[in-house]
């Protein structure tokens, strides 16, 4: 674990702070002391929601707004010390039915922020959270950063633009960026009202409905799933090294586990439920990349990071949460 | 070669037509009697000319739009057989100061065609013009298609994106794409009256201009330069190439050469002239990739393509092409 007392007083913008990731690391940050400014467009559909700040430590500053805007967002982060950016379109499914609009949320709006940023705050350390999507279906397993990246959908094209730019403006511009290309994360605060955000957060949602969880197939896939406490201390942990400056890191669980054991997984946590198999549907079938799983040696020899907490253990608080919480983020009952 | 009468009586799309390499392809592919249609948002500033189309052996159609428009462009698509996508911003200076630009020419136009023609043209086979700087600084030489991509440029990020977009529609979507990595391409109807197409063009418009050759530095970084009617045949091969399909090739000459001697291939092609050495200008230093040559065995193993032109023909032939035509070519005289 980094010291988080180097975070306080500092001037900190977290970009898609009212999402599933942003979220949890703003109020991470306000614990530390931290002055924290989140700007989000604060579209619901992409997990934006409001109720995600509740119960922060100190108060937490909303910009609505598109971070590709001047005004508002220039003003947002002008002399901030550091910069997560974690705003952006995340649902591979939606990527292919409205490409365009993917590509104006991850790569236009983002280009349009690093000018913001060279320009208002060129000392700032920004860091910027990729996926492990940008490497498509995977030669060999683990997959470590040097693996190439053949994105196997548009929102793993989009993603990998969006990173690459960070970096450009790393090299050009002295922008002091990295990227982080995260695994599958889950936990508190994550969008369970549909199923479209991946695996994870679909199971949760079905055992607490009480429906059977839906496997494709007969999920021999493996995935490294990493709870995401865990998340936001790499994004800490990469904000204070100055080593991570124009890097890549996968940040990812290094216990790969099969979906099906996974599922099982949540089931325990929720205490009750079954597992049904079903075919692949067509959509989720084309972008399927198969088992993946990271090395993410790189992130613990450069920034000291690994994951502390185990699928079951992070499952229990997740579903916890959701127990306690279940209204502001559960459409459906 | 390929058998050209291939593409007799088929109906043949060149994006970007008005351009460069676009207007070899079209002439071409008129010579060889197919119907051919140009797709050209006509920016002068982008090399579109539309000088470049005559003494073409048929009648071009020429539709004047952005390829991400719809309307017009579904209509020029539609039913086609061929569609060689060479639209696009090629400055790399020009994309790092107006990036948002070079991201829209790019990468948005080119996913909106490629929307476009997944539906009025399934069938078609698209052959995309990508470039050799979606591999960033090399690692080793000479890169092949399995060398990492790390763009060193905006450019090279937003061509990289158009590139992976083609795959992922050929993937998913089953479009008959496959896309080109070139080399530094030279020869005639490119725009040589301003210095930011890339060292040749420049050497060339020095050299008829009576101006000293200007070497940034020594002059020892190696260059491969592929002559422009190999590029179109690389165009052609690939298109007849079933094996070609969800592809990427690097076309590139096999002979490396260093920038100076480059410089005194255009003086001996010229028939005077000297060369001089400045220090590198800061905004081309921020960019360059230092030595470059690729390996393009792949295209010769898959679709039977090898250079046939060396330098000093080809160098020959295009400032022939410049001295009878340069009215068209070069504003200042």
């Amino acid at each position: 674990m980094i010291d988080r007392r180097r975070f306080a007083g500092s001037n900190c913008v977290v970009t898609g702070g009212l999402g599933f990731i942003g979220s949890n690391l703003s109020l991470a940050l306000a614990e530390a002391e931290a002055d924290v400014t989140v700007i989000d467009a604060a579209v619901a559909s992409q997990g934006a929601n409001p109720e995600n700040l509740l119960g922060s430590a100190r108060p937490i500053e909303v910009v609505q707004a598109d971070i590709g805007e001047q005004g508002a967002v220039a003003e947002a982060v002008a002399g901030a010390d550091f910069v997560f950016n974690l705003a952006g379109q995340v649902s591979h499914i939606d990527a292919m039915e409205n490409p365009v609009f993917d590509l104006d949320m991850n790569v236009r709006s983002h280009l349009r922020f690093l000018e913001t940023l060279r320009h208002v705050a060129p000392d700032s350390v920004v860091v910027h959270a990729s996926t492990r999507l940008v490497y498509g279906r995977p030669q060999s397993l683990p997959v470590d950063e040097t693996h190439p990246c053949n994105p196997h959908d548009v929102n793993g094209v989009t993603k990998l633009a969006g990173e690459q730019l960070h970096l450009v403006y790393e090299r050009v511009h002295g922008l002091r960026a990295c990227s982080l290309r995260l695994c599958n994360i889950y936990g508190p605060r994550q969008r369970i009202d549909d199923d479209r955000q991946g695996v994870l957060p679909s199971f949760i949602r079905m055992a607490l409905d009480d429906e059977p969880l839906t496997l494709f197939g007969k999920g021999h896939q493996l995935r490294d799933c990493l709870y995401v406490d865990d998340a936001v201390e790499a994004f800490l942990a990469a904000a204070v090294s100055p080593a991570a400056v124009g890097e890549v890191f996968n940040i990812s669980h290094d216990k790969p586990l099969p979906l099906r054991f996974i599922a099982e997984e949540v089931l325990a946590a929720v205490g009750r439920g079954r597992i049904v198999s079903v075919p692949w549907p067509y959509e989720q079938a084309q972008i399927d990349i198969g088992s993946y799983f990271g090395d993410s040696s790189k992130a613990a020899r450069v920034l000291g990071w690994r994951p502390a907490v185990g699928l079951s253990e992070g499952l229990v608080r997740t579903v916890g949460f959701y127990r306690e919480h279940r209204p502001c983020y559960l459409s459906s009952t």
